[in-house]
């Protein structure tokens, strides 16, 4: 047994209107790869662009709370502006920093709004509006093609409380379960496992991680070896706000 | 390129005093692994093992702290006591739930302290006492016998703030650089990437996690395809709690 991670390194530049799912079929054909029993983890940025989530932060009028923020956390007003409209709160800010709380419930730095590989230093990239459903209408468009079963991640690194450094994690997820819930399983010793729910989805968007690569335009990796089961969305992870000890 | 991962699965149960390096040496060279330019993932429990860091918890005499977070959190203040001496302070405690910062500074459930895959009901398996030290050590074993260049992490299952299930995290590592700080590197537009920083030694876990699995026994994944280069500690990650902001 063994699972096998490719890089899919041969995409264009991908723009608003673009057809992902054609350019990454074609992308894996030119490596000979199959996309069948496996998961095709698709970094956020290129799906935000397909689907035109790009703003012009600078064209912003920043409101009242951002420019207030923008002395507080040291960042431009504009980019703040555009932060805030991505937000459903502020978690926290200090000079350099602001994490927030998006609209999805994920919480990450500036909202997910992000300037690196944006199309011009005067843009930003946003995150798709709706995740599960942008994987579920690539993993579609996919199988229409010939491809699948298989699972797709949009994945994007975050930062981590109490850790440096950044891991990727899932936005959305189609065509498999994104937590395989083995509580009430016996372990070895035959003694039930009280909590044990591994994360499959976020396992399997920090293991593309490792080939991704901001500089080097890796911005999918095919993931070979693990057959598809079950269903998402990933959205079903997100904690409910009353039940999260950490908020 | 290609990076591939390859359970360990044919690993005999742990004891203290066990040569945990020839184990993984014989059970690699069964299933025909080199041992070279990869990543021996291993998970925590059998490291612990191996070093004698077992306890029965119902030997335990609990302290007046023990018992009143015992009712608090409807654990047994037997255990409550081991979680507590394995503890620098509670983080979060409700009925069910107990998270604690470790004297390392890891910040998870039961500080670490589990009973799955215990030696018996009446024990539990506590974290390594120094992660860093036990990969390194590992790693200069298995060198000594042909392996490598190679790096270790070791790894375990941890819950997280806002999203449901666990990922698998390094506390320990050796033989690579558990961060890749590319702070400065340019974007494939030509800007600089700010606070790009993926946490390698994660992802590293969390991919492993991917086929290690507490019901069928897989305690080893070996990452063939990356080569190892930098060095540790793992505890580098950690961040200084005056700078999280999470805190």
């Amino acid at each position: 047994m063994r699972v096998s991670l490719f890089p899919l390194s041969n995409l264009p530049e991908i723009c608003d209107g673009d057809d992902l799912a054609t350019l990454l079929w074609d992308a894996a054909a030119r490596d000979g790869l199959a996309l069948t029993d496996g998961i095709l983890v698709v970094c956020q940025k290129i799906v935000s662009k397909a689907e035109g989530r790009v703003v012009r932060w600078t064209a912003m009028e920043p409101s009242a709370a951002a420019n207030a923020l923008a002395v507080q956390t040291d960042k431009d007003a504009r980019f703040v502006e555009v932060v805030l409209r991505e937000s459903r709160r502020v978690v926290r800010s200090a000079p350099g920093v602001l994490i927030c709380e998006t609209h999805h419930g994920f919480v990450c730095a500036n909202a997910g709004v992000d300037q690196s590989n944006a199309p011009g230093p005067e843009y930003a990239v946003l995150l798709p509006r709706d995740p599960d459903s942008s994987a579920e209408k690539l993993r579609a468009a996919l199988c229409e093609r010939g491809a699948g079963p298989l699972g797709i991640v949009i994945s994007d690194s975050f930062g981590r409380p109490w850790r440096e450094g950044q891991v990727d994690v899932a936005l959305g997820c189609a065509g498999f379960a994104p937590l395989r819930d083995q509580r009430g399983q016996l372990d070895r010793a035959g003694r039930p496992l009280a909590v044990t729910a591994p994360a499959t989805a976020d396992q399997l968007a920090a293991a593309a991680g490792l080939l991704m690569d901001k500089a080097a335009g890796v911005p999918a990796v095919w993931i070979a070896g693990l057959k598809p089961s079950g269903t998402g969305p990933l959205r079903s992870l997100l904690r409910d706000p009353a039940h999260d000890l950490f908020r």
